[in-house]
């Protein structure tokens, strides 16, 4: 189902200006599984546990808002995604959420490492991760990345454009080695939820065109260099994807230039990585696959297309982020200030501010992403209304959550909890009207942990010149 | 003129992908004066200048992405806003762009404060700038922040919900201080550019509605606390306005609130603030009215609205941010890669890729913003080609400069500065895919200053618990 808001007449009988997709829960206190990390239960006295810490105590101890990490569902999930797609590597996109002790979980559990800037590869290696696991991904990687990660001893470099092959030929040959290489392609390929375009060519920046010929081009380029060792190919399709239809043209497209390579070379390349971009639930209508049945799918996918082209199975990889850090992820805020708020036709709509927002989750502002949310320091009685969460931000599009059902009663000082909030929220948080970040930690039944600490004003500060 | 891609059918003999808006120009080497601040130009080596500051030298001395601040531009710009209003007081929003230089910039120049956190506070504070002068916003102060506020005195606090009145009048009771207040309404006006909206309502976080009945009853509360000092109302009608077409119906509405007050008080109420949200040129094709041009339309207005309810002209005040600080900045990049991509038709997009991205600009990617941008670091005989300017993000939405006609023999190496970068910008800065955050520095004709430093790996990994 889409979260598309359709548009039209509201009929005179709607009394709530809940969107189409939006139903009133039977019972607003309960969890709906599929959206919470494993180990969020609601406890005896209403509040909200995960492994059996209360948010409650976690809001006192560390402050609001926090992002809880279950680090058990993270470490689940990763080995679920392992075994599932075991032997193909499974590399975790840290631009996802990477901070040194989830690098480390992702080298103990057995996974590989996407990483996409200096600042990712400094992470990963200062939390002793094998360089050799690591990918280093990035559309425009600077000669200074490059070269950090050529003397890392990176497992392999996604290279992007012509531009790069020449910067990594120059400083391979600058220090006498040889660097591992995959060709990052576009395959015209465009997915998204249950939707996927496939077009003749991707109007975007990254990768090198199948169809246009320049993927063709760079893979002879790096086979022909003393100083490449070129694995493969790599192709990415979208980003929260629910199935495998889109993978189907992005596997044929791939191995047919497999297939060219072969033939204009003899040798067979080694290695395909078929990207991220496998999508999460965030609201009840999320449907997105488990991780068996896109191992399956992709499966099926490749060895349908490797049959049909002749040739041996490549050795294949994956790369999830949102997938295994996402649902582990849950953010705590408080409630300030509650505001009803005429919206014509009779309606009115509950205004819930809490004390994040767009600077620490811009997802609903910058994709207009669905959230859900649960009142999370109680339970409640209260008939449930339609409610929207936004932050403290001076900006009307300052929304984390556009549309949920939350109790009436819902007031001053009420906790609220946002699941599925791992992925692409703290990582990509600001300190947009001067609001300093707020922390993760990790959760275990064993206790709590520190991810990330709370920034302070002090450390905000510190770039500013013109202050004592 | 709108800014929206028209979307149907590419003619076959259409032979570059510009969107409809964008002609070729005469001279790609041109600088279009009304986009690049006042002391922009290009110098006779073909390097663009700022306050006769060669940005090859910026770029030097301090690295890139940078952030140039032209300082006399941002002084006259601050200085014309408050002449062309006097003796109405101008606000400078310091949420489009605020530090501790610019702080006192602003109180230099004799203009009011704007901060909305208590962050903003603490700059506006610690630069020394006088609290009588500082107005306080914000749509879910914690108490902390009123606190603050009260407790150094500010000038105003923009109340915007009932629950915050609770608050001060506690927090004003506990010092047995009176508190000077503004209550922030929601005239049912939406605006943007040229097209404003005129409904019954709000559905939007801020303010308390007048159709509603919330607003009078929050005056009438004000009034009769012994805790608050009611100044006034404060109305803000929207963002990248062009003219004053939202501000009759808003100031028609306000004012009939202010006679509503005086029929129930027998008071007149002594201020009007109308908010901000005056817009700049992005583009050549964006056609703002000067403050000269706003601030007579603005005193029509009023005067006209005062006259027909039979009121004494009150205090009046506005709040630009944008307007001052917008066009005085400017950005400057590196190029990294360049790469032609086939997009269909027959038709190449050229995709440029720069050192920063979404993490110091994330506009274009938050809301569709265009911007314009130049080759700085030299002049170009190469035909223009129209490109992208696009970042290092993992992410295909990472595009600072959707179209753009650029010299066809931009090259890695190359400076790129991208004009009225000043506000929104650096301000929203993050740290997506541990990409540290550029400075932003002054310049005037006698020489640099850093305003922010840039930010280090050190710095950005001083959160992470994780790392030796």
């Amino acid at each position: 189902m889409s979260h598309m808001h359709v548009a039209g007449s509201v009929h005179a009988e709607v009394s709530s200006p809940a969107p189409v997709w939006l139903t009133k829960p039977a019972d607003v206190n309960a969890l709906t599984a599929k959206l919470w990390s494993a180990n969020t239960v609601r406890g005896p006295d209403g509040v909200v546990t995960i492994a059996g810490q209360p948010v409650t105590a976690l809001a006192k101890k560390y402050g609001t808002p926090l992002y809880v990490i279950d680090e058990a569902d993270f470490r689940d999930r990763a080995r679920r995604w392992k075994a599932a797609f075991d032997p193909w590597r499974v590399y975790y996109a840290g631009k996802a959420f990477l901070c040194g002790k989830v690098a480390r979980w992702v080298a103990e559990e057995g996974l590989f490492l996407d990483v996409c800037s200096l600042g990712e590869l400094t992470v990963a290696l200062r939390a002793g991760v094998d360089p050799a696991t690591i990918g280093m991904h990035g559309s425009n990687k600077s000669v200074a990345e490059l070269r950090a990660g050529i003397e890392a001893g990176v497992g392999r470099i996604i290279v992007d454009s012509a531009d790069e092959i020449t910067r990594v030929e120059s400083l391979a040959a600058e220090r006498g080695t040889t660097v591992k290489v995959m060709i990052r392609v576009t395959a015209g390929v465009e997915a998204h939820t249950h939707d996927y375009i496939a077009t003749a060519h991707d109007d975007q920046k990254f990768g090198l065109s199948i169809n246009g010929g320049a993927a063709l081009v760079a893979m002879m380029r790096c086979y022909h260099s003393p100083h490449i060792e070129l694995l493969g190919i790599h192709s990415h399709i979208g980003s929260q994807i629910f199935d495998t239809n889109g993978f189907e043209v992005a596997a044929r497209r791939t191995l047919k230039l497999f297939s060219q390579f072969r033939e204009a070379t003899g040798s067979a390349m080694s290695e395909l990585d078929l990207g991220g971009g496998f999508g999460i639930a965030y609201i009840k209508e999320d449907t997105p696959s488990t991780a068996e049945e896109l191992a399956e799918g992709l499966r099926d996918i490749v060895d349908h297309e490797c049959r049909a082209f002749g040739l041996p199975q490549p050795k294949l990889s994956i790369e999830p982020g949102r997938a295994i850090v996402g649902p582990a992820g849950t953010a705590v805020y408080e409630v300030g200030t509650v505001k009803p708020v005429d919206i014509g036709g009779g309606l009115s709509r509950r205004y819930i501010s809490v004390d994040g927002g767009m600077s620490d989750n811009i997802r609903p502002a910058l994709y207009g992403a669905e959230y859900s949310a649960t009142l999370a320091s109680r339970v409640s009685d209260a008939d449930p209304v339609v409610s929207r969460v936004v932050g403290v931000h001076c900006e009307s599009g300052d929304i984390l959550v556009r549309d949920e059902f939350l109790p009436g009663d819902v007031a001053p000082g009420d906790l609220i909890a946002v699941p599925a909030s791992g992925a692409y929220s703290r990582s990509m948080a600001s300190n947009y009207n001067h609001v300093p970040r707020p922390p993760v930690i990790a959760v275990t039944t064993a206790g709590t942990e520190v991810l990330l600490r709370r920034e302070t004003l002090e450390d905000l500060l510190s770039l500013d010149e013109g202050l004592e």
